[in-house]
Order: C-alpha cells, then sequence, then structure tokens
C-alpha cells in the first residue's frame, strides 16, 4: 500500500481486495480448501522462529507499557502455544464442508423449481483484542466455510498478527486461494476498526471477540450486520424437588470449573423450601474452593455473614463476575426464579436443577436464553461440548444463529430458482 | 400513560409493557394464536365506520399539508381495503405455526440429551410509513409467530393507526393475549423511531418497511440488530445462448408488470454476440409499454437515440428507478455481467436467461444475490410466489434471512438440553 494512505483508505482498499476475491473463494472446492489450511498448519511450526521472534517484540512492548501479566500471558506466544494452533488446524480441516449444502427445495404449481442451497457469508470482519491465536483461528473457520476475512486485532498483538497473517497469506496462496482472502488491517489505530464497522459496502458480518466493553463498543457503532457474542451472566436454579447431591455437584462445577469463561455461572437462585438445607452444604464446599459469596438477605440468615459470605447489592445481579465469586438469592417459586432470570440475565446460559417435570418444562420453555439445561452444568455450552467441531463464539443475539457457531453458522443461504420461461401474471 | 412523560419514556413504558409478557405470548398455544387473528378479522369489519372516520382525519390532514396523490392513495383506507386485511389476516390465521419445531436433535457421548427447538424472536420492533394496512399486517405475522410487537407507523397515518391498534388490542385480548402484546407508539415524533432503535434491552430484532431513505436511516442509527429489507436493484441478463422469445417475454414482465416494487427488473445486460438482433425488438415492445430506455454507448449504436431512448450516465447503474425506466448495457461476456451485478446489484434478485448450462449454473453460483433465477422473472421474488404463505418483507442482507420472509423468518431457535447430572470434566 501507498506510503500515503490514510487509516481509512488502508482499510477501504483492504476490504475492497477481499470482496473482489469473495466469489472466488465461495466457489473454491472442498479439498482446495482443506489443503489451505493443512498448509497452514505446517507452516506456522516451520517458521515458529519467526512468529517467536516478532511475538517477542510485542511482549517487551507490553511489559514497557506495563501491561498487566494476566494480558502478557494472553499475548505470548510459545512453542507449545503454536503446535496447538497448528492442530486445531488439522480439526477445522478435518470438518465437514458447510457449502453447497441444499437445505430444503420444492416445485410450484407453475413448474418453478425453487432450492435454498448454503452459501457462505461472504467477508467477515473480526475485532479482537490480546490473543494472536484469534487471528489463526478465525482466518481457518472463515476459510473453511467459504468466506473472506478481514482481521482488526488488539494493538498489544500487532506483530505476531502480522507475522502470523503473513504466514497465513502465503500458505493458502500455494494451496491456490487468492492471499487477498485473509486481510489483516496492520495498524494499532482504532480508527481502523470504526472505519471497518460501517463499510456495509464490502464487508457482510461483523463478529466481535472479546470482553463486554468491546462487544458493547461494536453494537453501538457498527451499521455492518453483527453477531453479539460472549457476555453470560449465567444462572443456575435449585428447584425445591431438586436432588440436592446433583445440585451441589452442578453449582460446584457450573462456578468452578473455569470461572474466567462467558459459560460459568455468575448466579445461584435457590427454591426458599429447600434452602435451609442446601445453602450451608454448598457454601461450604465453594468456600474451600475459594468462591466469595454475595448473598440476598434470606440467603444471609442462612449463612452467617463473614470475610467470604457478604450481602448482595443490586449491581450483583447484573454482574458477570469471570472470577471466583457467586451472587446467591433464594427465591420463593420457579415462576420468581424464571423472572430473575429473563430480567438479569444476558440469554446466554440457564440451568435448573429439578426432579419435577414441570417445572423442567416450564424452565425450558419460559426463560429466554440460548442455551437451556435441566440437570446439567452450565458449562456446556461450547462448540465442541455440542459436538459442532468448532466455534467462533457464543451467540447472545436472536437473530441468525444463538448459542455456540460452527462452521455452519458461518454461512447464509440463497434461493436458486430453475424455470423454463416463467412470467408473473 | 401520564400526560408528563416524555417521548423517550413513553417509547420504553411500551416497549417494556411488551417484553413483560413475551414470555406469556411466545408459549401461547396455536388455537388462540389463530382465534385472535379471526378476532381481529371480524372486528376491523364489524368496526370498520370508527376505522374509515379516523382514516378521513389522516387524509383531510394529508390534503391541507398537500402531500402528494399518491402518497394519499397509500394512506387511504375504504370498505375494500378493510376486507382486503380482513381476508389476509384470515390467510394468516390458517398457516402453520411455526412454534415449537424440533428442528434437530442429537444425544451426545456424555448423555447429554440437545433439541434446537424453534421459538419466537420476542419483541419485534416495525418502523414503516403511510401505509396502514403494514400495521395490522406486521401485528398478525408476528403475534401468530408468537412474538410481541412494537409498530411505529409515519405520522401521517397516525389517526388510522391508533384506530386500528385499538381494535387489534380489543380483540387479541378476547382471545386471551394480553392487549400488551401489541404496542403503538402513537405520535408523530420521530424521536419516538430513534429511542426505540436503541432500546436492545427491550427489543430483540427491528424490521424496517419502507423505502431505501428509511431502511439507511435504521440501519445507520439502530444498535438493535436489524433485519434490512426491500431495496432491489434487480437486473436481468440475457445469454448469447438465450431464447429470444423466452428473454422478451421475461425482460418485459419483470420491468412493466408491476415497476412500483422491488423485484421489479432496473437494468437489462445484453451479451453482445446477440445484442443486436435482440435490443431492437424487445425496446419495441417496452417503449410501447411506455418505458424510457437509458443505454450504454453500445447500446446506442444499436437503438436510434431518440425522446425514448437516452444514454445512461454511471448514477443509472446504481438506481431502482421503481418506474417505467430500464438500464440497458450490452457486455461482452457472462464474466462482465457477474461483475457488473455484483457491484452495482443490492442483493436482492438477478436472472439470466440461457439455453447454456454452464453459464446457468456459473450465474447462480457466482453472483450474490439472495434470489436468483434461470429463465424465469425476478418478479417471482415474493412470499406467496415462493409457497410461503405471507411476507413481512424481503431481506437483502445476509444474517438471519435472505430474500422472502415468512413466518418462520420471524423465529429463531432455542437449545434445550437434558441431563442427570453432568458436569464437565
Amino acid at each position: 500500500m501507498p506510503v500515503s494512505m490514510s487509516v481509512e483508505q488502508m482499510v477501504e482498499e483492504k476490504a475492497r481486495q477481499a470482496k473482489a476475491v469473495a466469489p472466488i473463494v465461495a466457489n473454491m472446492p472442498t479439498d482446495i480448501k482443506n489443503r489451505a489450511l493443512i498448509n497452514i498448519a505446517e507452516a506456522i511450526v516451520d517458521r515458529r522462529e519467526y512468529i517467536l521472534s516478532r511475538n517477542s517484540e510485542d511482549i517487551e512492548q507490553a511489559r514497557k507499557n506495563k501491561l498487566s501479566e494476566a494480558l502478557i500471558d494472553r499475548l505470548l506466544l510459545n512453542e507449545a502455544r503454536i503446535e496447538a494452533m497448528s492442530e486445531s488446524l488439522r480439526q477445522v480441516a478435518a470438518l465437514p464442508d458447510p457449502v453447497g449444502e441444499i437445505i430444503e427445495g420444492w416445485k410450484r404449481p407453475n413448474g418453478l423449481v425453487i432450492q435454498k442451497v448454503r452459501v457462505p457469508l461472504g467477508v467477515i470482519g473480526i475485532i479482537y483484542e490480546a490473543r494472536p491465536n484469534v487471528t489463526v483461528d478465525s482466518a481457518a473457520l472463515c476459510l473453511k466455510a467459504g468466506n473472506c476475512v478481514v482481521l482488526k486485532g488488539g494493538s498489544e498483538a500487532l506483530q505476531s498478527n502480522i507475522a502470523l497473517t503473513n504466514v497465513i497469506k502465503q500458505a493458502i496462496s500455494e494451496a491456490g486461494i487468492p492471499q487477498e482472502a485473509v486481510q489483516l488491517l496492520d495498524t494499532p489505530e482504532r480508527a481502523a476498526a470504526q472505519h471497518l464497522m460501517r463499510l456495509n459496502q464490502y464487508i457482510d458480518v461483523l463478529i466481535p471477540r472479546g470482553g463486554a466493553g468491546l462487544i458493547r463498543y461494536v453494537m453501538e457503532n457498527a451499521t455492518v450486520p453483527v453477531i453479539e457474542t460472549g457476555v453470560g451472566n449465567c444462572h443456575v436454579y435449585v428447584d425445591a424437588s431438586a436432588d440436592l447431591n446433583m445440585a451441589e455437584e452442578i453449582v460446584f462445577n457450573a462456578k468452578c470449573q473455569r470461572p474466567s469463561v462467558c459459560n460459568a455461572a455468575e448466579t445461584l437462585l435457590v427454591h426458599k423450601e429447600i434452602a435451609s438445607e442446601f445453602l450451608p452444604r454448598v457454601a461450604k464446599r465453594l468456600i474451600e474452593a475459594g468462591v466469595e459469596i454475595r448473598g440476598c438477605q434470606e440467603t444471609l440468615r442462612i449463612l452467617p455473614q463473614d470475610k467470604k459470605v457478604i450481602p448482595a447489592t443490586d449491581e450483583d445481579w447484573d454482574t458477570e463476575y469471570l472470577d471466583l465469586i457467586l451472587a446467591v438469592k433464594v427465591v420463593s417459586s420457579l415462576d420468581e426464579a424464571i423472572e430473575h432470570i429473563n430480567r438479569h440475565g444476558t440469554k446466554h446460559t440457564e440451568a435448573i436443577v429439578t426432579r419435577d417435570l414441570k417445572s423442567a418444562q416450564r424452565f425450558c420453555a419460559e426463560v429466554d436464553a440460548a442455551a437451556v439445561f435441566v440437570n446439567a452444568s452450565t458449562r456446556f455450552t461450547d462448540g465442541f461440548e455440542f459436538g459442532l467441531g468448532a466455534e467462533i463464539g457464543i451467540s447472545t443475539q436472536k437473530l441468525h444463529a444463538r448459542g455456540p457457531m460452527g462452521l455452519r453458522e458461518l454461512t447464509t443461504y440463497k434461493y436458486v430458482i430453475y424455470g423454463d420461461g416463467q412470467v408473473r401474471k
């Protein structure tokens, strides 16, 4: 690109290039797409010294900028992480190609034959944060589903992302996919993301991958259609009829197995009839694991307040802690539980523990979320756990896709209609 | 509502009320929803004097404001139009209920049973223009698919819309559906639409129904997910191998059968090999029907320039005339036709007339549009013509739904998962 280009011009030019090759990539045979993914898998291992050296520049800069150790850990690449990316690429290559499926078809009385055919979305914009593996992962999933991709990663990971994208472009081009299919906005400037979000002419869909702040920012500023992902204020409701042993295992797993992810539980709702039996035993186990409990008034009547049991504020019911903290509320009925969840939930994942069929059915029917579980941990909302084979994110909106999004969710459809001269009367 | 409420408070309060009853409406039995639609069908006929008298206030105001006769005609209700609305309600009542379909389901190795169940979207915001029948039509389609609806019609139709909504609310309430399920923002102020577009807390999806200006305005200002509808810069491409009789019928039908709608053709592309034979005959027929031709240089070499044949400007290739005007371009290849369409089309409907299998296949695969036709008129992109039984609009975006949207496209899905104590390892 000419040096004199503005950020906006650079973004527009790269998006235009992606759009120009989109019809070619959309119609690429499966074996070429798979070959391209295997090429990337091999190339990132072969060229790991180049990638790691550019990554170490990012790390050095991050230390200079006094970024947190947690953030630096997310930025860091090493041999093991490169191997993991490579393995993940091979797994995507092994998945079935969603493109070309004839979803349904029928013949009209006038003889028109209508087919609804699965096709790629076109050009997908991905806006993400510090983790460089998202670069490889997003490119792989988009390409396998026949899409081009324009990537805008976090400024902290810029050198790593440039190196990875260079390797990806060469690897796909050797397989016969135009290297323009993968574009990186190689600038730390936020203006690049802002411009990308409004390029409806070239970008078909935007997927933000990151924290709540990033996602809100994209939702508020984009004119390109967005798939909202990831924020999970998930609840476990323990019904009056619950098997309390099962409930204890599920609550413990949902909160503690990996507290930093979106499908971890943030609030426990307990029916009043079993609260005084259930709360002390589950609290003991949670507190031993380091969990802080933020309880409603009734909870605090049952669990003595101390260092690890403190009163909840109104804000707690709306907070995704992503940490070893659990809000706890005693409810007087299933109705109150459903109402609380529909008011405070983020339409991600909700679970009930119950032995009562009617409670299970009503919970599933009336709770508004991408995934509702009966007698299982919220942690199962995940593309791999669902058997989708891969995941680009978990949608919490209702348009297009809900819950874990795999390859099929990176496609749309097109009506293909064959006639023999039909005109409308 | 208290008189002292601001427009924003009124919008928020009505949206909140709709959201509050959304779980009830979502789980409403089919027979109650159908009863509600039949009740509306009967009530708008029974109370036609009330509706017509309020409509005549709008018409009077429109004449005072010197609105065009075309707009006044769109505003106008009469006995025949009320009968047509009533009949359309009965048709929606007779359609199958999309809600509750188990789209797919499977069992995971760990015993979790996953079902993907079709559920309503929730609360749909509809922003539209002058035609009061959109009020009835939108409410009926949304309700049948288990959704609540917040309506914001054009200020010119305010009194008509208030009357219709009053009738609807009473009719559904008598069937057992909460009257809060249908909300009208009964103000002429634009601020109401602006506020509605950003109420992500209460509104799940926005569907603008109207002209290009309205749709662009909503796309640019909404934070609620939008389904873009309706703008159609549709092309007919006549291939070198086309049956020219068939091509003539299709071009004539696509342009002239109803020029004011989005699936009418706006540009004709003709392969150079048959241009000098085809253009004079099709032009003769079009011009006899009152069509103005705006041709490329090569077209004007073949068709003598006159009152009805004038040179096209660059702007013509991007214009949806919705009128008896046709842009005409001679292209040197199928590739040029596809490239022109992908550059200037609006992803609505595109057609090829050909006898060549490879041309047909390439056109269908490479043209990026909701509907691609081989040897048929573009005018068939329509919910009724596709056999969907109804239509709330034609989506020209790629997220969620593409092409004609019927009842099924007013739903989403939810994962319902039953376990027996599974936790994640």
